[in-house]
C-alpha cells in the first residue's frame, strides 16, 4: 500500500480532526483575539499527523466508533503540539515546520502558559472519548513524555550516554506518544487486551524507529526538508544515535566531542560533523537499527487480522523509515 | 469555629495528601536522583493547603470517601503547585513560601518540562478517583487558568483595566481551582446537583475573596510574611485591585502610572505607591469587596445542611479575610 492510500482510508477520521481544530481555533476569535491568533499559527502548520493517522487505523481494526476516535486522534495530535510549543521555547527556536515559532512571534512567557492552555484542551478531547482508561493512558503518557524531557535536559552536553540510556529517551519524547494513539485506538475498538497489548508495543517499536529516523535526517536533510535548522540537536547538546556512533568510532578528538565540551567554533564543528558522518558508514548503521525496530513492530501486527487498515500499518513501518523528511 | 479545629477536623485527609506526596517525592530517588531533589524542594515547602482543606470539607458534607476525597484534594494542591512552578519561571522568581524557586537552583528550563510533569502527576491523582465528571472538571480548571494566565500576560503594563476584566482574571487565575475542590468533593460525595451547584459557586466566591485579600497583603504585608518580595505583582505589570484603586483616584500622575509606564525609580515608585495606599481608604475599601464576595460564599452554603463540616467551610469565609499571611 502507498503512503496516499494510508492517508485516503482514514479520510473521514482526518477531516474530523481538522473540523474539531478549526472549531477550537475559531472559538476565541471574538473574546480573546490574541489567543485566536496563537491557535491559527500553531494549528494551520499542517505536518505529518503521524498520531492522528496511527489512532484512526488502530481504531479501524475493530469496531469502529467515528467520534470518539475522532477526539482520541484530535487528544494525540494536540498533546503533542503542546509538547512541541514548551521543547521551542526552551530552545530558543525560530522555526518549526517552516513557520514562525510561537515563542519567536509572543515570547517565552506566553509560549509556557499557551502549552499548558493546550494541554488542557488536549485533555478535554481525552475526556471526550467518554473513557476513563484512555484519559489515564493519556496522563500516563504526558508523564513519560515530561520525564524524558527532563531526562534530556539533565544529559544535555554529557558525553557518557549509552545507547539505553538514547532508547530510555526517546520511548518518552516519541514512542509513548505513539503507544497512546495506538493502545488508545485499540481500546476505543473493543480489542482484546493480547490485541491492545500488541497495539501498545506496535506503537512502542515503531515511534523508536520513527524517532531514530528523525535523528538521523537532523544530518543528513537540507534545512528546508526539515522545516528547521539542520543538527539542531547538537547544537542544543542533545545527544542522538547519529552523535553518540561518532564519538564511539572517533574516540580521540572529533566535532561532536568538541561541540559537548564547548571547544572551537560551533558552525565549523558541526559542519565537519556532517562531512565526518557522510564518509562513514555510520549513517546507514543507524538506518540498520531503525529498521530492526521497525521490523519488531511489523511483527506485533501477528497479533492481528488482516485487512486494509492493518495493511497501512504495515505499510507505515516502510514509511518511517524511508520518508526523506 | 476557630482555623486550628478547621484543620483539625479534616486531619485524616491532609494527612493523606501528605502521604501521596512522601510517596510522590521518594518514588524517583533511585532512577532520577535530580527529579527527586526537585520534588523534594517543592512538595516540602508547607503552605497553607487551603485547596485540599476545602476539598476534603466539602466532600465530607456528604457520603464520606477517604480514598478518592485524598485523590482529589492530591489532585488539586499538586496542579496548584504546578502552576506556580510555571509561574516563578515566568516571573523569574527568586523565592515562593520562603524557599528558593525551582528555576532559580535548576533554571527556567527544566522548571518549564518539571512543571508539565507535575500537570501530569496532578492528572493521575484526579483519574485515581475514578470518576470521569471529576477529571473532566479537572482539565476545564486547567483550562481556566491558563487562559486567566495568559489574559495577564496580554494584559500587563496595560493602563486601562476594568474591575469585570479584573474579576475575570483571578476567576481564572485562582478561583478555579477553589471551585474544582469544592464541586469536586460535592460530586464524590454524591451531592445533588442543586448542592453541587451551590459549592461550586462557594468556591468561586471564596476564592475571588482570597485572591483579593492576597493582592491587598502584597502591598501590607512584610517580605517575611509574604515569602516573596513585597509588591511583586506591580513590579511584575500585573493590575490589582489596590492598584487600580489608586490609578482611579489619583487620575493625573502617580507611582502605579509611572510604573506602567516605566518611568522613574522602580523601587521608589513602589515605596510611593505603599505609602499613598496607606495614607488613603482604599485598603479598607479593597477590604469591603473582600468582604462581599466571601459574604456570597456564606449565603452559598445555605443549600447545604448543616454540621461540623459546614461550620468549618462557614469559618473559612472569615478566615480568608482576616489572615495576614
Amino acid at each position: 500500500m502507498d503512503i496516499k492510500q494510508v492517508y485516503s482510508l482514514v479520510k473521514d477520521g482526518l477531516t474530523g480532526v481538522e473540523d474539531k481544530f478549526k472549531v477550537l481555533a475559531s472559538e476565541k476569535s471574538k473574546t480573546f483575539p490574541e489567543l485566536h491568533k496563537m491557535l491559527e499559527q500553531i494549528l494551520g502548520s499542517g505536518g505529518k499527523v503521524v498520531r492522528p493517522l496511527l489512532a484512526l487505523h488502530s481504531g479501524s481494526l475493530y469496531n469502529y466508533q467515528h467520534e470518539k476516535l475522532v477526539n482520541m486522534a484530535s487528544a494525540s495530535e494536540l498533546m503533542h503540539i503542546a509538547t512541541l510549543v514548551h521543547d521551542d521555547a526552551i530552545d530558543k527556536a525560530n522555526v518549526r515546520r517552516g513557520r514562525a515559532t510561537i515563542n519567536s512571534i509572543w515570547g517565552v512567557d506566553r509560549a509556557i502558559i499557551f502549552g499548558d492552555y493546550l494541554f488542557a484542551k488536549a485533555s478535554l478531547f481525552a475526556i471526550a472519548t467518554g473513557n476513563l482508561r484512555v484519559v489515564g493512558l493519556f496522563a500516563e503518557t504526558l508523564e513519560a513524555i515530561s520525564h524524558g524531557e527532563l531526562k534530556q535536559g539533565f544529559s544535555s552536553f554529557q558525553i557518557n550516554q549509552t545507547f539505553d540510556d538514547y532508547l530510555e529517551r526517546i520511548t518518552g519524547k516519541t514512542a509513548a506518544l505513539f503507544a497512546l494513539a495506538t493502545e488508545g485506538g485499540a481500546v476505543l475498538g473493543g480489542a482484546s487486551e493480547e490485541e491492545i497489548k500488541a497495539m501498545r508495543d506496535y506503537g512502542i517499536n515503531l515511534g523508536i524507529s520513527f524517532q531514530i529516523v528523525d535523528d538521523i535526517l537532523d544530518f543528513t536533510a537540507s534545512e528546508n526538508e526539515l522545516g528547521k535548522p539542520v543538527a539542531s540537536d547538537l547544537i542544543q547538546g542533545t545527544m542522538t544515535l547519529p552523535s553518540m556512533m561518532l564519538l564511539e568510532r572517533f574516540p580521540g578528538d572529533n566535532p561532536v566531542r568538541r561541540i559537548f565540551k564547548d571547544e572551537g567554533d560551533k558552525q565549523e564543528n558541526v559542519k565537519e560533523a556532517i562531512s565526518l558522518l557522510k564518509s562513514t558508514d555510520i549513517i546507514d548503521e543507524c538506518y540498520d537499527t531503525a529498521s530492526k525496530y521497525s521490523n519488531m513492530a511489523r511483527h506485533n501486527l501477528d497479533a492481528v487480522a488482516d485487512g486494509k487498515n492493518r495493511q497501512a500499518l504495515l505499510a507505515l513501518t516502510d514509511f518511517v523509515v524511508k520518508r526523506n523528511k
